[in-house]
C-alpha cells in the first residue's frame, strides 16, 4: 500500500509583514510541489523518514512526541512531519518519503507544504476522511506549535492553491484575468524570520507616524493590486510590486543581495520586481509577462533562480 | 582689482521629492565650495568665462543676454553665471574664474553655489552693497529662470552656510548638537531632475491612497530627524536615513548603483545612508560617526566617494 500527497510552495506577492499588523496579503500557490508519500511500515510505533533531495533522514515516534535524526542542519522539516502526523488520530506503521521541487528556507512556503501534504497522506493511509478545510485549520494549527507564531496564509494557499487574497483572517480566493509568470530568485542565506518580524514592530512602536503611514500605503496598494490581478492590468501589477519593495526597504527587511536581484530582473525586462516573505535574504519574485526567459537568463549568472506559474492545484492525492 | 567669493554645495539630508510637493526637508551645507574669482577686463561689454577643471571657457554678454563658449558639454553652467551676471545693476569689463570643489550635476548644489558666489563675487566688484538676504532671493530667482522650476533650498543653503530646515518656504536655521560626518558617494552617470520629479508627481497622481501615506512618512521622519539633529542623536539620525531611503525607492527615484553604495556603506559602518537629491543616478550620502574611514575605504573601491563635513560659512569673500 502507497499513498501520494502533494501541495504547492507559495509566494506572497503584495502585504508581507504589513499582514502580521493586520493589513491584507497576497499570496500565490506556485507549480512547483512537495510530495509525500507513505508505504507501509513496521508497527513500532516509529515511522522512518526520508528526505533523499536534501540528503536527511529520521525517526518519530507522534506517540511520545520525540524525533531522532541524523544529525543534518536541514532537519527542522521533521518538527513539521511529526506535528502532522500527531494529528491523524490512527498511527499504523508507516514509511515516509518527502520531496521537494522548492528550496527549503527560501520563503517559499516549504514547511506549509510539507506539512500539508503530510497531513493528507497520513489521513488518507489511516482511512480518515478529511476535509480541505480541515487541512488548512489543523495545519495552520502545526505550524503555531512548531514556530511560536505563524500566518494561515501559508498553509491555506497550500491547501487551496491558486491565489488569495487574505484580510484579517478571512481567506478570498482571487481569480486572475491572466497567468502570472514569476521568476523567483533566491539568495544562499535565509533570514530569520521571527527576528525581522520583531524587527519591523520594533521600528512600529519607535516611530508610529512614520511606519503606520507606510503599512497604510501597503494596505493600500495591495488592495490596488488586488484589482489589478482581477482585471489582468499587467503594467499596474508591476509598478504596485516596485513600490511594495521600496517600502519593505524602508521597513528594514531588504538586504543588498535582495536589491541586486530586484534592479537586475527590472533591468532585464521585469515589470515588476520585489523580495517575497520576510526578507533579510530568503527570496525575491519578478513579473516577466513576455520577458521570463531574457530576466531568467540574467538572473541565473548572479544566484539561484527558477520560473513560475501559479498552481491551481491544491493540496491532491497522486 | 580682484575680487573672490565662495560658496559651499549641500546635500539634502531628509526629504527631496516630498519637499516639492509641500513637505519639509533638511538640507547641509558641506564644507566643498564653489570660488568665483572677477578680475578686470576689458570694457568690451563682453565677460570672459573659464572654468579651468572643467576645461571650460566661454563668454558671455550679459547685456544681449548671449553666451558663447567652446562646445563643451558642461556649459550649462554659464547660463547660470549669466543669469547672476544680469541681476547686478553694473557691469564693468571682467574676466571671470570658476573654480569647484564639488562634482557638477552631481545632486550636490554645484550650481546653486555657482550662482550664489558668482552674484557675490559681481557685486562686490561693481561696489554694490548687496544682503545674503537679497543673495539667496535673487539666485532662486535665476535658477527659477534657468531651470523653469527650482526649490529655494539650494541657494538658501549656500548663501548662510550650516543646516537648514525648510517648511513651505520658509527656512529655519537648525543647530545640531554635533557634527554630521558623512560621506558622498557619487555615480557616474546624473539623474534627469525634471523627469524625476514629473515622474514622481505622475505616480501621485495614479495611486493618491498609496504616494499620500508615502508622502506623509516622509514628512513625519523629516521632522523626527530635526528633532535627532538638534538633539545628536545618531542612532536615531542613521536610521531615520535608511527609512527615508526605501521612500525614496518606493517613489522610484532609487537606482542599483545608488543602492549598491548605500548598503556597502552600511555594510562599512554607516549609521545611515540614503540617495541625496533627485535619484535616478547622481550621488548617495552615508552618516558615519567614528566609521568615516572605513566606508570612505569601502565605497572608494567602487565608485567617486569623498568625505565632507558641515561648512557653518555660507557665501564669503576670500
Amino acid at each position: 500500500m502507497k499513498i501520494t500527497a502533494s501541495a504547492p510552495g507559495k509566494v506572497i506577492l503584495f502585504g508581507e509583514h504589513a499582514v502580521v499588523l493586520g493589513k491584507p496579503a497576497i499570496a500565490v500557490a506556485v507549480d512547483r510541489r512537495v510530495k509525500v508519500t507513505i508505504r507501509k511500515g513496521k508497527e513500532t510505533g516509529i515511522i522512518n523518514v526520508k528526505i533523499p533531495s536534501l540528503a536527511v533522514q529520521g525517526s518519530i515516534n507522534p506517540d511520545q512526541g520525540t524525533i531522532e535524526n541524523d544529525g543534518h542542519l536541514k532537519t527542522g522539516i521533521l518538527h513539521y512531519i511529526k506535528g502532522a502526523l500527531q494529528k491523524t488520530s490512527i498511527k499504523r506503521g508507516m514509511e515516509l518519503e518527502v520531496s521537494l521541487d522548492i528550496p527549503i528556507g527560501a520563503g517559499l512556503g516549504s514547511s506549509a507544504a510539507i506539512t500539508v501534504a503530510t497531513l493528507a497522506a497520513a489521513a488518507r493511509f489511516n482511512q480518515q476522511d478529511i476535509t480541505k478545510e480541515e487541512i488548512a485549520e489543523t495545519c495552520h494549527q502545526v505550524e503555531v506549535e512548531v514556530q511560536g507564531a505563524a500566518s494561515p496564509l501559508d498553509t491555506a494557499i497550500s491547501t487551496y492553491g491558486g491565489v488569495i487574497y487574505l484580510s484579517k483572517t478571512k481567506i478570498t480566493p482571487l481569480q486572475p484575468a491572466r497567468d502570472l509568470p514569476l521568476v523567483v530568485g533566491y539568495t544562499p542565506q535565509p533570514g530569520n524570520t521571527g527576528e525581522l518580524v520583531e524587527g519591523v514592530g520594533r521600528k512600529r512602536n519607535t516611530y508610529p507616524d512614520i511606519i503606520n503611514p507606510i503599512l497604510d500605503s501597503i494596505e493600500n496598494l495591495t488592495n490596488e493590486a488586488r484589482e489589478a490581478i482581477i482585471q489582468g492590468d499587467e503594467k499596474r501589477i508591476g509598478e504596485l510590486m516596485n513600490i511594495n519593495q521600496g517600502l519593505l526597504d524602508a521597513l528594514g527587511v531588504n538586504t543588498w543581495e535582495l536589491s541586486r536581484l530586484v534592479y537586475q530582473a527590472r533591468q532585464a525586462g521585469a515589470l515588476g520586481s520585489k523580495l517575497t516573505g520576510a526578507g533579510g535574504g530568503g527570496s525575491m519574485i519578478a513579473y516577466c509577462p513576455g520577458r521570463t526567459r531574457e530576466v531568467l537568463r540574467e538572473l541565473k549568472n548572479l544566484e539561484n533562480a527558477f520560473q513560475v506559474g501559479i498552481s491551481y492545484k491544491g493540496v491532491t492525492y497522486r
